[in-house]
């Protein structure tokens, strides 16, 4: 987790990288993160928090702001809002990380002033967000796109990582997937292996579904396995192969490098995320 | 293509049914039946159109009010709304039919208050609309969930007949699909045929896709194919069975009975829909 304090995009004042360790212990250290800042800086005016997920963003839900059931050890059914909000006393966001990376992209980065965009972060696990008509999509709770489905490349008989689903769409594409599939982490992959193809082939058909079922102006592919740039041209590639014409949007023209691109605040989109919600609240947009 | 005359849910003054011809032929007969109520019943204050797709609904676009590329013989970029409106001079939705269902089903029926609604339609076709906050979703065009990516069922080796993409959900699961893959109309399979268990598996990953990326409190599943009851039941249970206990929210508790729904409005849901849509322009909520 990184526990940041700011007072605007080019007024990060601190930031500290904590381990995400038992839900006492982390939550005893961010607490102490933020009584030094405080100390140090004045005390802030509104709290966000950008977490994993499963988590609760209803603020009507008696269970707002705890993480639910999550395989993460310990973490089930945890209040992380509370506690953090009870020592502050500021106004706050609750939101997902992956959430808080699209909004620092829409606000900053590579989706600036879009009114409808796709965040999809690939690494251990697979998250996305999606902006619609400038506001984050919740529906009855959040995205959980990892665990959408999609068709099996015809190469590929690796049975899947999903603990819950198998090869769901996160089963056959994160990070954790294909170091279970190669037997060697995805970052010691040489950048022809055939597993990028592959990976490519799953990640498309995710932007594909994106695509027919809430259309963005662009879909930025961020974490640890889109560190290898080699895979942009290919899921692009794969992209206009599934669409195969059928739709007309001109977003969908010429080779897509504007369609599907890299968060261009990079692995900062998260906490850079978290900034520009914490304005949208002082500014009483919530 | 159904011509209505309405003052409210309750009155529809007239309908009537015209075939689906050239766009020159089917354009006159829809004019032809407005003068005709005119003349019975006065001028219309609003003019609804619900219409198959794709169609450029962005009333800012050059080509707003025409459907787009469509398979449809005649029908690729043909300018529906233009001439409907001149004829009677009212302000005018354009929509997409199974947007107008949902919105239907969300004024008088299966998803009345709600603001987080999906409904497909599963017929020749399979096309679908998601409700978020009240609104109907429509990204940089509309939906065109019929051409999602889903997993294919272990005992199923037909090609899929979507002439785009082939083994696409609608490829795969469409009214055309099963009548290609059985050799006979849907309808006409026996109650018990092995036929359903795969259509419910296809139909419930498209669930369980709307689900992952943008949850909904219900998921109405309209059209011819919907016809055949013994679907829910297998779609329910699979579905349940895809999701695994993975999300929390209490719409997934028990046998889902409340949560995949047919359309309360039953094939009217079209016609009423826009019906609601008119009386939302009235309204002055557009």
């Amino acid at each position: 987790m990184v526990a940041a304090l700011s007072r605007g995009p080019g007024e990060i004042l601190g930031r500290e990288r904590i381990p995400t360790r038992t839900p006492e212990e982390t939550i005893a250290r961010l607490l102490s993160c933020f009584a030094r800042a405080s100390e140090e800086f004045g005390s802030p005016e509104a709290l966000v928090v950008g977490t994993f997920g499963p988590a609760d963003l209803d603020p009507a839900s008696p269970t707002y702001g705890l993480i639910t059931a999550t395989p993460k050890p310990h973490w089930s059914q945890t209040d992380l809002l509370g506690p953090l909000q009870k020592a502050l006393g500021v106004p706050a966001v609750f939101e997902t990380d992956v959430a808080a990376s699209l909004y620092g992209e829409v606000t900053w980065g590579a989706a600036q002033g879009m009114k409808h965009a796709a965040y999809l972060t690939v690494g251990t696990g697979i998250g996305g967000a999606l902006l619609i008509d400038g506001g984050i999509l919740h529906g009855i709770g959040h995205p959980e796109m990892g665990h959408m489905r999609v068709s099996r490349h015809a190469k590929d008989d690796f049975k899947g990582s999903c603990p819950f689903h198998q090869d769901c769409l996160e089963g056959l594409a994160a990070g954790t997937s294909m170091s279970q599939r190669w037997g060697i982490p995805a970052e010691e992959l040489p950048v022809d292996h055939p597993a990028w193809e592959i990976e490519a082939f799953y990640l498309a058909q995710a932007c594909l579904n994106l695509l027919m079922i809430a259309p963005p102006e662009v879909i930025i592919l961020g974490g640890g396995v889109m560190h290898q740039r080699q895979l942009f041209p290919l899921v692009r590639a794969e992209l206009l192969r599934l669409v195969d014409g059928y739709l007309a949007y001109e977003q969908l023209r010429g080779d897509l490098v504007n369609f599907i691109v890299p968060p261009a605040l990079g692995d900062d989109a998260g906490v850079l995320g978290c900034v520009a919600l914490g304005q949208r609240l002082l500014a009483g947009r919530f």
